[in-house]
């Protein structure tokens, strides 16, 4: 488990067909980076995001914002890190900021929801889902001290 | 019904995100766009696509092939033939064509086959649907006579 | 020349592949489509985007924040409005919605700037784009009068 | 520098994003996979990409085939394997292989002709890249003695 606030960092390379006439990451694809790194993190906290799915859960996504900082091009390494804030009833909010070679690029902000897999209602997160998660989100005052 | 030998087209226009560094519609944009065009054209025979999943069935492609002939570019406007071959029992082969102003820009063929939607296994393609794709197909020499 | 305050609207089709296994249409996509109309919007405006490339002008966004209302799905025929802010000195923020038979499916907003081509610096929007942008723009209290 | 023969194989994780409404790859995202697969041959052969561009030359697709084996699904791992004939005056052929655990999902070839970056018009492949392609070429009888 990791240390308490350690900070979810995903690694990946800008591929050809990502980058437009401009040569540069056209402007959807660092919601697909996000996406990408929200689900290795929720490999790295709950094994995968299957797990969910087997235990009859979703995540629908809310709202996505992109705030883009500098253009990054074709094979550049983008590291994506995402940090859940404090989880609540039910949604998960997450700030991701893409950094290349520690210059930024992007920052983002996601609010997802925690849904009943079978009917795509919202549902609260359930505790063993909160206990893996939460090593992964942003430390709330008490919890750094 | 169209007419015996009635060629499917359907026109789109090339969108920013679909080109590349060099300008040009990335070659895996090809076959979203035939894709694309096959999808009209069942629902021009079909209705839609929709109605092979209320009917059970799945279309599973197989083989694809394109040839590229001259780059198409932001903002072009591209028509997409497709023509089935005469129907198999479980298979389906599209030859596909994109022009711009009648200037060849890529031709493919397409492989699929249809299958039962609950066990993805390949099946005949029911009566139904043949009589309501035979109008698209190439003619073979006996109809076209 | 458009009415004053007339809103643009982009109809689009949702394509197969822009739908995940969830059965609607990827996060990402959204600002897909929002770039599209807003291709669409330069279109009616000024002929092209290219016109402005043949200007030496160039637009780079700056922010994008989309809210997922209701799900879009494969086939589904949506309505992309965008609507700009009366400019400002070198960007424009639209406001973005997108329906569904009149039913929201997602809302957004996009700022971009516009650059000098050659350099991708922030320059001002010269005064022709500014006339013939102007007509697509959202009323201020002034001109709805 | 590689053994004679050795055989080049790029290992991706397949993202959610690039699966359909089937819970499947779309079928298009082979050929990006085998353009990405591509890319970091040409990392591993000359540096980068970058290096041809740098040197004013290109690279166009000319015609791509797929042959789909078998479905590849959300998280899967893939290794993608790409093996280029003895190159000719100007073009490359690949053939192209995905499995997954060592299990077929699909093949491939494609061709490309090398270009010059400012005409886009086919060129020789010179020397210092021929070279260094080489290594990574399916041995002909005479090199695999």
């Amino acid at each position: 488990m990791p240390a308490m606030t350690e900070r979810f960092v995903h690694r990946l390379r800008v591929r050809y067909n990502e980058c437009d006439v401009q040569g540069v990451v056209f402007n959807a694809n660092y919601l697909v980076y996000f996406d990408v790194a929200l689900n290795e993190l929720l490999r790295a906290a709950l094994g995968s995001y299957r797990a969910l799915h087997d235990a009859g859960l979703d995540m629908l996504v809310v709202e996505a914002t992109v705030r883009y900082r500098a253009p990054a091009r074709f094979e550049d390494e983008l590291d994506v890190a995402l940090v859940p804030e404090p989880l609540g009833r039910s949604s998960m909010v997450c700030h991701a900021e893409i950094t290349r070679d520690g210059g930024a690029v992007a920052e983002g902000r996601l609010v997802h929801v925690f849904a009943t897999l079978a009917t795509q209602q919202k549902c609260e997160i359930p505790n063993w889902v909160r206990e893996k998660l939460d090593p992964w989100t942003a430390a709330t005052p008490e919890r750094a001290r």
